[in-house]
């Protein structure tokens, strides 16, 4: 029976990667007198997903990617006030607003009435306990946790760390590279909330979906009626 | 009776001060042409403290004030490839090999036998549990915890998330600031195991240390012997 539910944060409680890619604008526009705006999309990315290794994932690795990025397309010519325009932005994105999806309170204070929830999510550990705190969502939450990957490793240590049982646990998520894959994989449940965008980073073909028997709603209101209807056990 | 034995990570486990400290010696040299040493670091450290609660504790806070600073320093006439050697000592710091102190190997296998060890620190999430996992040592520890701060309410949301009894709780650290004071203030025992040098803003003045209690040691070998002259209540 599932009685603990892991939801991922960046982009299913609240939104997230429009603020990367309203960023991402602000820094075309920057090199705009340099290069197009595809070269400048395609260089970031290839220097972010080489940063991650060193960086991980949120925005001061971002921002660090951003900058190397800029000093690259510039040749160096890039000027010390631009740079810290970049690190404006950083700080910007640590202070934005947080705009809670629709749906998401109503559904976490009629969940928490009967499960345990709690947050599972990758990003700067400072950036997402804020972000948790400053939602108004915290109160619904048992559990906090940031992780530097989302791995079926990593959901295992999850599981072992607060007892959890996979048949018990089902992971909500708009990511289905992070928050559905490794978790079905793991014995659990997983339920797909699509979001509008999705980093290219963690976009999964069609085939490693094939057969993979996930459950999917539209919008997160939707998942108290789809919990009633889960088998109680696998 | 002592059962759970936290232990900060860096200066306690392994040398990390010090790299920070050589790396600030790079970015004097970086800036000396426009002003003097002693200016750059305390411009430095002041720009660190403002950002600290945007960027957190680790490397890459770390480097985002290093970049501020040096923009801020040549008044923006800092160059592409002078802040891409700035980013290179952020990947270098990350990749530098862990020097782990000396006694601690042979202190946390011991102890390990006995006791349930855990790591609880501060910094960027990633780069903590690389440095755990390349130290060695991970395989002693049952739990590790990084944290974006260390104050009493960290250590009491710990010992909940844990179901740890503060009266079965030892702190073994460095810093008086974040390992010992708050956790002294649960009301559970603290160590102190100082290391050569203490980042500025972890200092604390003798006023605050007055008839706290706390114990010290040397260095963390003489931890073993000294755990077995505690009482077994509080």
């Amino acid at each position: 029976m599932i009685n603990v539910i892991g939801f991922d944060a960046d982009d299913t409680l609240w939104h997230n990667e429009n603020l990367f890619l309203q960023t991402q604008d602000k820094f075309k526009q920057l090199l705009l007198g340099y290069h197009d705006e595809q070269w400048i999309d395609q260089r970031l990315y290839e220097t972010e997903i080489k940063n991650l290794e060193h960086f991980g994932y949120g925005v001061k690795g971002f921002t660090l990617s951003m900058i190397e990025t800029a000093i690259e397309l510039t040749e160096g010519r890039i000027v010390g006030s631009e740079i810290q325009e970049i690190i404006d932005y950083a700080r910007d994105m640590i202070d934005a607003p947080i705009e809670v999806l629709d749906h998401v309170k109503e559904t976490l204070k009629d969940l928490s009435g009967s499960h345990t929830l709690m947050v599972i999510t990758k990003g700067d550990l400072l950036d997402q306990e804020t972000k948790v705190a400053r939602s108004g969502l915290g109160d619904f939450f048992q559990h906090v946790e940031v992780v530097s990957t989302k791995t079926t490793e990593t959901y295992q240590a999850v599981f072992k760390k607060y007892d959890i049982q996979a048949n018990d646990f089902v992971m909500v998520g708009n990511s289905l590279k992070s928050d559905i894959l490794p978790v079905l994989q793991c014995g659990a449940q997983a339920i797909h909330v699509p979001y509008e965008t999705t980093w290219a980073h963690e976009e999964v073909t069609e085939k490693d979906l094939w057969n993979q028997g996930y459950l999917k709603v539209e919008h997160i209101g939707q998942l108290p009626e789809l919990l009633k209807t889960l088998p109680t056990s696998k």
